[in-house]
């Protein structure tokens, strides 16, 4: 199995993931197949919505004696028709469902694995959402035993060991430590049914959450059992890789459509509010005339057509980074999903999420609400706004926000007071305070809000303001008001300095300026704009100000520069001596060389990489957090921009 | 022509509409063909997308040698080879796109009704939002100028008359008024394609807003080239019947594809985030593979199945009674969506559109964020509790509210409490102050809110009870409370007699609840729920409350009470003299042959049929608004449930 990250966006990713039968990108769904009654075979699966894994239960097969022999003598990929990845639960869901479903669970994971499934589920037990914690533990604690007892059997095959833990996150992340201390391949989050079923969607976000926090975040994470497309952009928005859908045919089969924002009764429309091919092929007059056998079909494939969408719409959004615009969109289609949504802004959660929330991307923030507020990187930008901005002059003058990016007379008017008076000059933007020296950086001049915002933003803003100002004397500004000149007038370059050096320490923490801009400073500018683009110290390029989001780029005089001034770990990607040479030459660095990096680089981070004795390498953008970095065995951890012999 | 209301919800419609050429069922989008370059035939289009319907220039037609003696030879129909309905554009977009463009307003019109175009269009005067109050005041009386001398010349044509008046709203309102009375048959909203470029929806919808309110209700409505399906559902729940895509063909050709969520670049797309036919058929990298011409082809087949999904969506949405809860779900795309949504929340805007809500809802409330407390379903409740909601006793104990509907302990808690004493019993509801009278009545039992709600609601629930309660103490309700019996306790029978007098008059208004309720009272309940299901008045069945909602149908002896004791108008809608014997035995009441109707009647409200003596003839529902009911010409105004000879 390889699995490997290669987009990213809020604490989801796009990966890579392959077994013996292929390649598979995720987030994904994995139709459910019931190898009994297929209602639409592998084969129709494969040609309509290109499917490259699908899940089916080996429960099923074991119980049923043509089945089971079958299997056995051909395989499960022969049995149902499928050349792609097979996945197969264990009957856990039917023993949740049926009672005891007496079945040795070391026994039907050797099953799996003697069929040939790519893989295999143990055989956990089911946490329900009602039990007491102490029931609950005792489920885990067998859940981990069985994983532990049938590890050992599982052969070539992938063994996936469900998290459980009830509604209890200890439990969960108990659950979830335990398991990927064993090794095992692939981590459903299971016992969620019962949540989804009655749209708990907060306990469901606690219960990802918890599980995500202890699992080895270098295995696909699967939500078992989720196959509403309701859901799957937030599940995804917090690390979820797959779903799988009995939903498609189990719906069709009750005469419900699934929609992107729910579910209708066939029956009920007046018409099919839908374009995919079977509503662009049938009237809901002629889908009601057609024998039920061939309408529930048809409803089964319009509702795998929604779902499909839906996936392919998330990772669209992931790769071009406005998965949380979209989490916003779908929240607002449903009360208790937008409920779970504020669960995000309890402090620790938003804590993980900013860990993994990249610092760059390639669109602006688009402000959809109050909600918009919690986003991890307007979080981010608040807590370095508060740890990592220096306000130089006791005085501050205030501007209201009016359109961004600024017009050319109100950035006029701005300078004008910089050039009269030594003060700090803040615009009270709908994102909190805004210092005039990072108004070109992300996500300050990239967000796009309307005129008007509502009350509680305006509120947040407000309240954020004071406590940044806290310590000084503000003057708010009026259009006309002139400010008496009581220092000297700093220059325009001097502004230049202090928007540099804010950037830098923003970015990369207090001293990040101090150590880079050293000596003889000149700013390359833009003939086209007049905005920075180089920083030449002494004659050395350090940095680069990118046009798209204000941020730097690192050269390798500023890699070094960094490098001496700031104390290890910080900034650091350290990689092994064996990688020490490729890195050298300026090969970019894989996950399995690195030993060790600064807990305070985000993905997407410009960074500096050492060897194991702290010595200077070069210069790259990571495109992991260190957990990450310390788990994956494929794929990239920083891209190598310089290095010492390949500058 | 015919134009009659078929299904109603928000400010919006579903309307039949009627040409020569066919039938038309609203909201619906008509395409933009070229007849210079069709990308896409009619006749492809009726096939696909089962189009009744188009919009093609005749400026075009005119300018053209060939095509416009082949047009005046063989007509409009003919030369494009579409056999359903044909509107006709006069050249006005051109004039502002290119300049003047020397046509006489006149003869535009009479070519228009030459070629057999179904709906031309005068050449109104573009007024764009950047003019002065006065340059736009000219253009709209010379848009009104034109209108009259071009009406007398349409022939059998139906005639479009845009309303202009740039962004400012009592000129739009005066040209929508002037328009109207001049007989036009067709109103589009003219000169918001700068709006919507612009994405200024909140000027956008004042627009809309203030046409609508002088504009006659009983003709079609156009949004004039609006085509991108982001701004659809806002602008039918703002009464728009019409839209025009060209968007479709322009935006392909400039190689992007519309989303119901904006617009997206084709070269950017990793995949196709959608299932609409062309995108089930062809991957990303298919589609790139294609040369340009076919590629920008599927391109635009793809903008219209996504154009249409859109439409039918609305359609689903406003039949079953969901339109604001779709509203606020696609604002939640885009900031400046969501700020134009905000403009709704200003008492006149509120005011009018309370007056076109319907008052009962085949699906719930669902709660979006604090936007749906602005929803005029539930501005209705608020305006109806504090005018037509009396507080009986001098102390009001307050409940936080837990479940909804209250689960059993909680109201076994609540009657507990009425036994005990005499005080007011209300609930701190997230819709705000709800009376323990109210509770089963619709919006406050049928609504969906999760556990915890954001600030904003919070407060404005809170704020609102405090309004409600200045009068009287209030006991803040906590569990184990006791409260001291002071008065003698009263039975369960005084508090079913509270809740229908309570709901009897939130429903009819004060003083209904006298009227309704006088002699020996028997209630008749459920078996199964024990809810009051007929109340019988000294032997005659007086009302029913509905088990849906919660709200009363009236009987024929009710309807008798409320005649008897509420002065003319009130709960009447009155009938011409020709009508009255048809009405007399039971037959429905058609628009054209209402003379009058109480101003306070909302649709699907219940009512007293009389004629133009105020003698009582029956009983029955409206479906319309009475000024719709005495500016329609077809379709029912009230259905007639029980006459005095038909009972």
């Amino acid at each position: 199995m390889t699995f490997e990250i290669k987009e990213r966006d809020a604490a989801g990713r796009l990966c890579h993931f392959t077994t013996k039968h292929g390649k598979v990108t995720t987030p994904n769904l994995l139709p459910v197949i019931n190898p009994n009654k297929m209602m639409i075979t592998p084969r129709e699966m494969k040609q309509r919505f290109d499917i490259d894994i699908l899940i089916t239960n080996s429960y099923i097969i074991y119980k049923n004696q043509e089945l089971k022999t079958k299997a056995l003598e051909s395989g499960v990929h022969r049995l149902i028709d499928f050349p792609g990845s097979i996945m197969t639960d264990s009957g856990t869901f039917q023993s949740y469902v049926y009672g005891d479903v007496r079945l040795d669970p070391v026994e039907i994971v050797r099953f799996q694995r003697d069929i040939g499934s790519d893989i295999g589920t143990i055989l956990d037990v089911f946490g329900t959402p009602d039990q007491t914690k102490e029931i609950s533990e005792q489920g885990v604690q067998e859940t981990i035993k069985r994983a532990q007892k049938s590890i050992p059997e599982k052969g070539e095959m992938l063994l996936a060991c469900p998290v459980q833990g009830s509604v209890y996150p200890e439990l969960r992340e108990y659950c979830a430590r335990q398991l990927s201390a064993l090794s095992a391949d692939f981590f459903p989050i299971g016992g969620v049914v019962p949540l989804m079923e009655n749209q708990r969607y907060s306990d469901l976000v606690r219960c990802i959450l918890a599980a995500k926090q202890g699992l080895d975040p270098s295995k696909p994470v699967h939500l078992f059992g989720a196959g509403h497309p309701l859901i799957f952009s937030l599940a995804v928005a917090l690390g979820c890789d797959f779903f799988d859908s009995s939903a498609y045919a189990k719906y069709a089969n009750d005469g419900r459509m699934i929609f992107q924002w729910g579910t209708e009764k066939f029956d009920d429309l007046p018409e099919l509010p839908c374009n995919c091919p079977i509503c662009s092929k049938y009237s809901v007059k002629e889908l009601r005339e057609l024998d039920v056998k061939d309408r529930t079909l048809q409803l089964a494939l319009h509702n795998l057509y929604v779902s499909f969408a839906e996936l392919k719409t998330i990772r669209v959004a992931l790769t071009e980074g406005w998965l949380w615009e979209l989490v916003e969109q779908r929240a607002a289609a449903n009360p208790f999903l937008s409920e779970a949504l504020r669960v995000l802004r309890e402090p620790a959660h938003l804590h993980w999420l900013e860990h993994h929330e990249p610092t760059s991307k390639k669109t602006a923030l688009f402000y959809t609400g109050p909600q918009s507020l919690y986003r991890p990187t307007v979080f981010r930008y608040h807590t370095r706004l508060f740890t990592r901005f220096e306000l130089l002059f006791p005085t501050t003058v205030v501007f209201p926000e009016r359109t961004k990016p600024y017009s050319q007379w109100y950035a006029k008017e701005m300078t004008s007071i910089l050039q009269q008076k030594n003060v700090n000059l803040v615009v009270l933007s709908t994102l909190g305070p805004a210092p005039f020296e990072l108004d070109e950086m992300y996500p300050l001049a990239q967000s796009v809000f309307p005129n008007t915002v509502d009350r509680e933003t305006q509120e947040t803003a407000e309240h954020l303001l004071e406590r940044f100002l806290h310590n000084t004397q503000v003057i708010h500004w009026h259009e006309g008001m002139v400010l008496k000149n009581d220092k000297p007038p700093i220059s325009t370059l001097d502004f230049d300095i202090r928007r540099i050096s804010a950037v830098a320490d923003m970015q990369f923490g207090l001293g990040a300026s101090d150590a880079l801009f050293t000596g003889k400073i000149h700013l390359v500018k833009s003939k086209r704009t007049g905005k920075i683009r180089n920083i030449i110290c002494d004659g050395s390029h350090v940095v680069s100000m990118r046009a798209e989001d204000g941020l730097f780029t690192l050269k390798i005089d500023g890699g070094r520069r960094l490098h001496r001034r700031l104390k290890y770990p910080l900034q650091r990607v350290v990689i092994t001596d064996d990688a020490t040479p490729f890195v050298t030459e300026g090969k970019s660095v894989f996950a399995k060389f690195v030993s060790d990096c600064d807990p305070d680089l985000r993905p997407f981070d410009e960074c500096v990489i050492v060897d194991e004795q702290d010595k200077f390498l070069g210069v790259g953008r990571t495109l992991l957090t260190r957990n990450e970095m310390l788990s994956f065995r494929h794929g990239l951890a920083v891209k190598t921009r310089e290095s010492i012999k390949k500058g």
